[in-house]
C-alpha cells in the first residue's frame, strides 16, 4: 500500500512552524509497512486543496491529510474531500454531541461556527478526537482511501490512533509484511561514545541498528521487516538482547518510557516517597515527575529555591556555605536534598543546583556546571559540566537529577 | 513571482529528520515577497523526481529544490532537472577545481563518485558551497527558474545566500513587493469566539487576518503585501490596533513574547517579587518563569506543594480547610498565595491548585477544575474549568497562573 501526506496549513507555506506531523505520520506509516511516496504541504485555498488531494487520489492509495478540520471559514478540507469524491457533506448527530458535550465539560457553548464541525462526506468513518471538538474522518471512494485528521499534533496523535484499527484492516486485504521496531533509551553516553560501543551491530541489514541523539539522551532504534509482527520480533530480541547485555544500567527503558515514569514506577513499586529540592531546573524536575499520572502517591514536593534566601529558610542550607563556596557546589546539592528530606520526611531526598546561563553568578563560575545530589540512607553527590543554551541545561540537569535517582532505585 | 520547494530525500519520507529545510526557504522566500504556493517532498527515486519537478514548473515560476546533490548513485537532482528541462548535462571546470580544492583542504582525494557533482545542466549558473562539495546551481528554462541547492542545512543556508542576488535580479524584472506579518498573541478567550470578534476584519485581502489556536492561547495573523517593507507594516498598523481596541488586556504580547516574558518584563520594571505555590502544575509555573534569562531578579521560590501535609506545612493552609473543602478549592488556593508571599516576602504571591487528571481526588470533583489565587495588596481567585489530558490541563492551568498575575501588572 502506497501513501502520500498532504499537509494543509499557510502557517507551513510562510515558514511559521515546521511541519513536524508529516514526519510524525511518515514514521507511524513506516511501522505498518506502508510505503510513504510524497509529502505535499498547500495552503488553505480550496481550489488547491482540491488539485493537490486529486493529484494524491490518482498516484496513491492512501492519502493521509492533517489540518483543514477546525470551526473557521479558512478550515476547508471537509469541503475538499467532498469534492474531490463527488460525495455531499451531511451533519452527524455523532459529531454533533461531540461538539456539545466537548465544549460543555469546559463550560462554553457552540458557536454558530463549531457546526460546521459536524458536515463530513457522505459514508465517512468518524473517528473521535477527545483532545479537540475536531473529529478525525476516514474515507473510502474510487479506489483510494483519505485519512483526514486536525493539523493540532496532540489531537493528531490520539485521531491517528483511533485510525489504527481501520488502516490495519485495509492492510490485510492487500499485500503483507509489517516493519517492527524497537526503540532503546540510554541515558549518560553521549552519541559518539554509544556508536563506537554498537559500531558491529549497526552494520546488519536486516534488523537494521540505528541511533538518535536527543536532548539529554540517545535512542537505539532496531527495525526488521518480517511476514508477520511475530517474525519481525523475533529478529529483533537478539540483538536488543546483546544492546542491554553491552550497556547495562545506562538503558533507562524502552518503547514510551520516559525517565520520570521510570522512576515513577520504581518508587511505586518500592511503596518509598520523594521531595526534590531544585535550583537552576526552576520547577522542571517536579513538572516532570507530576506528568506522571499517580505521581502523587509518591510525591511530596519539590522546592524551587530560587534565591539564596529561600535555600537558607526552607532547606536549612546554612549561610556560612552559601557565603563562602557558593549556591552552586558540592556542598550546596546535598545540603538541599538533605534539608528537604527531613523537612518532607520522606524516605528520598533529591537536589539540583547549576548555573543554567547565559550569565554566570557573582562568583564567576562557568555555565553549565551542575551538581545534583541525592540523600537517602547515604548521601550521594555527582557534578556535571553541560554544554547548550540555558533551557538545555535546564533539561539536562533534570536529565541527571533523575538519571541518579533512578539508578539509585534499581 | 510564486514558489514551489521541493525537498529531495527518502528519509524525510520515512520520517527520520523533520523537514526544516522548508520551513527554513519558506520563511527567506516571504521576506523577499515570493509566494510559496506548495511545499512537496519525494523520494530518491528519478521517476517520481521528475514527474514532480514537472508539475512544480507547470504551476510555478520558481522551483527551489534541496537535496540530492551528493555524490553517491542516489544523488538524482543534477539528472532530474536535466530530464525536465531538456538540457544535457556538462562538466564544469570551476566545479572541478572546488571539488579537488574543498577534498584537498581536509587531506582527502575525490573518489570518481565526487565528478558527479561537477555535471550540470547546460546554462546553468553555479552557486558557492563553502561548506562541502555540492555547488549549487540556477538555472532558467521554459518560463521556469530552477534553483538547486544541498539538502544538509549548513550547506543551505549559505548556498542560498550565494544565490539572493540572482533571486532579487529576477524578480526586479518582474512583480516587485514583500510580504510582511504581525502576530498577536491572546489568552482567555476561545478560538470561535475569537473569530466572531473579527469576522469583519477576516474578510480583507491586503491584509489578512487568520487566527490560529495554540495550547492555552490564540495567535492572530496578519499578513499584508506591499512594494516594500515600510508599506506593508503601514497597512498592518491600522488593523492590528482595531484588533488590540476590540481585544484589550486580552492582547498579551506580539511577535516572540511568551507570557512568561511579559510577565517577567513587567516585574522586573516595578522592582517587585514574586513567590508561587503550585500545586497540579507540578513546578511547570516555576519552570516556565525560570526559562527567562534574568529571572532570579524577581523568582524568590516555587513551592510545589503536592502533599495535603506539605500545604499545611510549608503553606500554613489550615486543616480545616483541606479536610472540609478539599486541597481543590477556593478557599485553598488563595491560603496557598497567602502563605508563599507571607513566607517569602514577597510583593505577590500566586497560588494555583486543581485537577489535573486523568482521575480525580478523593473529594469527587471534576477534572480540569482549577483554581487560582493572585495576593498582592488584595486577593484575586478564579476559578476555571478546562479540558484536554493531564499535560494539557497542567499547561492551561500555569497559563491561567501566569495571566492573573500579568493582569494585575499592567
Amino acid at each position: 500500500m502506497n501513501a502520500e501526506i498532504v499537509t494543509i496549513g499557510t502557517e507551513l507555506l510562510l515558514g511559521e512552524i515546521v511541519n513536524t506531523n508529516a514526519q510524525y505520520l511518515s514514521a507511524r506509516l513506516a511501522e505498518l509497512g506502508i510505503n510513504v511516496y510524497y509529502h505535499t504541504t498547500v495552503g488553505d485555498n480550496l481550489p488547491r486543496m482540491v488539485d493537490t488531494l486529486a493529484r494524491a487520489a490518482a498516484r496513491t492509495d492512501l492519502v493521509v491529510i492533517t489540518g483543514g478540520l477546525g470551526p473557521t471559514e479558512d478550515d476547508l478540507t471537509r469541503q475538499a474531500v467532498a469534492q474531490v469524491t463527488g460525495l455531499s457533506l451531511k451533519r452527524s448527530d455523532v459529531a454533533v454531541a461531540h461538539v456539545e458535550n466537548y465544549l460543555a465539560q469546559t463550560g462554553r457553548r457552540p458557536t454558530p461556527n463549531n457546526y460546521r464541525q459536524t458536515e463530513f462526506p457522505e459514508g465517512s468513518i468518524l473517528l473521535d478526537n477527545p483532545r479537540g471538538t475536531a473529529l478525525g474522518f476516514l474515507l473510502s471512494a474510487k479506489n483510494t482511501t483519505f485519512l483526514c485528521m486536525p493539523g493540532v499534533p496532540q489531537e493528531l496523535y490520539v485521531v491517528f490512533d483511533a485510525a489504527l484499527p481501520h488502516l490495519r484492516q485495509r492492510l490485510l486485504s492487500g499485500e503483507t509484511g509489517v516493519i517492527e521496531s524497537v526503540v532503546l533509551k540510554v541515558c549518560g553516553i553521549g552519541e559518539s561514545a554509544l556508536e563506537e560501543k554498537l559500531r558491529d551491530l549497526s552494520q546488519g541489514t536486516n534488523p537494521t541498528l540505528a541511533l538518535y541523539a536527543k536532548l539529554g539522551e540517545v535512542r537505539v532504534r532496531i527495525t526488521a521487516k518480517a511476514p508477520d509482527a511475530a517474525a519481525a520480533q523475533a529478529l529483533i530480541a537478539p540483538v536488543a538482547q546483546e544492546v542491554r547485555n553491552r550497556l547495562g544500567t545506562m538503558v533507562y527503558g524502552s518503547g514510551d518510557d520516559q525517565l520520570e515514569t521510570v522512576v515513577a514506577r520504581l518508587l511505586l513499586a518500592r511503596h518509598e516517597t520523594l521531595a526534590v529540592a531544585e535550583s537552576l531546573t526552576g520547577g522542571l524536575v517536579g513538572h516532570r515527575l507530576t506528568n506522571v499520572p499517580g505521581s502523587s502517591g509518591f510525591l511530596q514536593a519539590s522546592l524551587v529555591t530560587y534565591s539564596n534566601a529561600a535555600k537558607h529558610q526552607l532547606l536549612g542550607v546554612p549561610w556560612e556555605i552559601l557565603s563562602t563556596v557558593g549556591p552552586v557546589s558540592a556542598e550546596t546539592a546535598p545540603a538541599m536534598a538533605q534539608g528537604v528530606r527531613e523537612r518532607l520526611q520522606t524516605q528520598w531526598g533529591l537536589g539540583v543546583t547549576g548555573i543554567a546561563g547565559p550569565g554566570s553568578d557573582e562568583t564567576g563560575k562557568p555555565v553549565g556546571l551542575v551538581y545534583v545530589a541525592l540523600a537517602g540512607k547515604t548521601m550521594v553527590v555527582e557534578e556535571h559540566h553541560f554544554s547548550g543554551e540555558r533551557e538545555q541545561i535546564k533539561y539536562r540537569s533534570s536529565q541527571a537529577a533523575l538519571d541518579l535517582l533512578r539508578r539509585h532505585l534499581l
